[in-house]
C-alpha cells in the first residue's frame, strides 16, 4: 500500500507589477496533502481538515482530485487514490491557497507513481485546476507553489517558465486581514482595456524588477514595486488599503502592494529585522481600523512543494 | 577659441516588447557635431551636411540648437556657439536621427565648458530636443545614445535609467529601407487604450527579455523578442514587412522587429557570422519588392556618445 504525503507552499502572485506573471513562494504556510494508492480505480477525498468545511468535497469540483484525475489520465493510468488534504492556508486569502493544494496533490500521486514526469510537466496539471478553482487558468500561484522561487511566466499559453535570481537576504511579509474576496470576484473588477501610459509604467516596472532581483539592488526593486493596472482597482476591496500600505514602507520595506487578488498585503523587506517590523506595523494598522489578521514573514522559498515522507 | 567635435551613435528604441522603455546604441553609424564658443552670446548653425537640405535652420527649431540653448540656461552661461553638424544617420529611419544629434551637441558644449554636468544629467536637455523633433519627450533614443549599452528606462517622468548588462558577443542588423516615416505620424497610428491581454504578453516580454539579457540565455532573447502593441499598427506602413522579418528568422536571428518607429528593422544575433548572414538575407528581402535599403551591422555600442578630438 503506498502512501505518500506532500507539503506545497503559500505564493505570492502578481508583485506589484508583474499582474498575471510574477509569483514567489514563501517557506510557510502551505498545504498538506496526503495520499493512498489503492485497487479501487476512482479517487476518492476521505477528508479534509483546516477549511471550516468551506471547500467542495466533490471530486468534479475539488482542485485536489480534479488535478490528479488529469494527471493519472494522461499517463493512463487506473490507481485508485484517496485524498486527504490538511489545510494550513487560509481560503480566499490571495495566497494561493487552491494553488498549494492542487500542486500538493500533483507532487503526492507523482512521487507515489515513481516521478514519470518533471516538476515542470506537473504545471499544466495544476493550471487545469486552478481554472476549476478561479474560473482563469493562471500560472502565477501554481508555478511558484510548484517549483520554488521567484518566477515569470512570460507566456501562458506555452507555459514558458523562467527562474528569476532573487538577493538572498530578501524577506517577505505577508498580512492576512481576516476578510474574504473571492479570486473571481477580484479578477472581474479588472479592467478589460487599459491605456497605452499605464500599459508602459507598468511594463517598464516589470523589466526593472528582474533587473533589481538580478541585480541585488534594493532601491531599483522598492522603485520597480509600483502597478498603475490592478491595485488602483482592487485595492477598493481591501479596507485600509492605504493605510496598511503605508504603514509598510513608514516601516522600511522597499514596496508594498496586494498579494495575488487579496485581501492579503505582501511587502518585500531587505532583511529579516526590516520584516519583522514591517510586519508588526501593518498588523497595528489593520488593528487600528479593528481588522484581525495574520502575519507572516518568509525568505523566499527555493525549494517548492516537497514530500514530507518516503 | 574652443573648438570641440562630438559623436552620438545611433540607437533602436522599443526592442519589440520594450515600446517607449528600452533602447540599446550601435556602434555606427553616427552624428558628428563641432562646436565653436565664441563671444557673440547667440547660438548660431553655421552649417549641416549630410541632410540634404531637410533638417530645420532655424535655431528654435533645430534639435541640436534646442538642447545646447536649455543646457547654457540651466547654467546661466552666456557663451556664444557656433554648430555645424554631419549627418550620417538617414532622417527619419527610426534609428534615432534627432536623438544622436541632440546628443552629441550636448556632449560636445558639456566638454566645451568643463563638464559641469555628469552623462545622466545631459538626459533631461536630450529629451527636451526630442520633444521639438519628435512631438512627445521619449527618452529610448537620447538615454543609449548618450549613455551607451542597452538601457531602461523604468520611468520616463524621473528619467529612471537602468543599464542592462548584455552577453558580450550579440550583434545587431539594422537594415534601413529607402522610405521615410515620420515618427509623429507613427507615435499617432498606436492606440491610446490596448486589452488588458496583449498588455499581459507585453510585459511578460519585456521581463523576459531582460532576464534573457542578464542570463545571457539567447532562446530566451529570442523567445522574448515578441511586440504585440506597436508592431500589429506600425509594420503596416513597412513595404514587405513580413517578408523581412521572415527573412531574418530563418538566416538565424533571435528576433526581429520595427527600429523606433521604423521604418527600419533591426534584428537581434547572436554572433557576428550569423549578423552577416541576416543583414544579407534582409537586404535581399526588401530587394525582391523593389525597395533599396542600407544595412549595418554592430555589437552593442557600451560607450555612448564620445569627444572625437581634444
Amino acid at each position: 500500500m503506498v502512501r505518500v504525503k506532500a507539503f506545497a507552499p503559500a505564493s505570492v502572485a502578481n508583485v506589484a507589477c508583474g499582474f498575471d506573471v510574477f509569483g514567489f513562494a514563501l517557506e510557510q504556510p502551505g498545504d498538506v496533502v496526503e495520499i493512498l494508492l489503492n485497487d479501487t480505480g476512482e479517487i476518492t477525498i476521505k477528508e479534509i481538515t483546516g477549511d471550516q468545511g468551506l471547500l467542495p468535497r466533490h471530486v468534479d469540483e475539488n482542485t485536489c482530485s480534479v488535478a490528479m484525475r488529469q494527471f493519472l489520465k494522461s499517463l493512463n493510468l487506473s490507481t485508485g487514490v484517496e485524498i486527504s488534504l490538511h489545510k494550513q492556508l487560509p481560503l480566499g486569502s490571495g495566497m494561493g491557497s487552491s494553488a498549494a493544494s492542487a500542486v500538493a496533490a500533483l507532487v503526492a500521486i507523482n512521487h507515489a507513481v515513481q516521478n514519470p514526469l518533471t516538476r515542470k510537466q506537473l504545471l499544466p496539471f495544476a493550471v487545469e485546476a486552478e481554472r476549476i478553482a478561479c474560473g482563469t487558468a493562471h500560472a502565477d500561484n501554481v508555478a511558484p507553489s510548484l517549483l520554488g522561487g521567484f518566477v515569470l511566466i512570460r507566456d501562458k499559453a506555452t507555459l514558458d517558465i523562467i527562474s528569476i535570481p532573487v538577493p538572498e537576504e530578501l524577506h517577505a511579509v505577508v498580512v492576512h486581514p481576516h476578510i474574504e474576496i473571492r479570486t473571481s470576484d477580484a479578477r472581474q473588477a479588472m479592467k478589460k482595456m487599459i491605456s497605452i501610459d499605464d500599459a508602459i509604467k507598468q511594463w517598464g516596472n516589470a523589466a526593472a524588477l528582474i533587473a533589481g532581483m538580478m541585480k541585488s539592488d534594493y532601491e531599483l526593486i522598492g522603485r520597480s514595486l509600483e502597478d498603475v493596472v490592478a491595485e488602483p482597482v482592487r485595492s477598493i476591496f481591501i479596507p485600509g488599503y492605504q493605510q496598511v500600505k503605508q504603514a509598510a514602507l513608514q516601516a522600511g520595506a522597499l514596496g508594498c502592494s496586494i498579494s495575488g487578488s487579496g485581501p492579503s498585503l505582501f511587502a518585500l523587506c531587505k532583511n529579516q529585522e526590516v520584516a519583522k517590523h514591517t510586519a508588526h506595523s501593518m498588523t497595528e494598522a489593520f488593528n487600528r481600523i479593528g481588522l484581525t489578521s495574520d502575519q507572516f514573514i518568509s525568505t523566499i522559498n527555493h525549494e517548492g512543494a516537497k514530500i514530507l515522507n518516503d
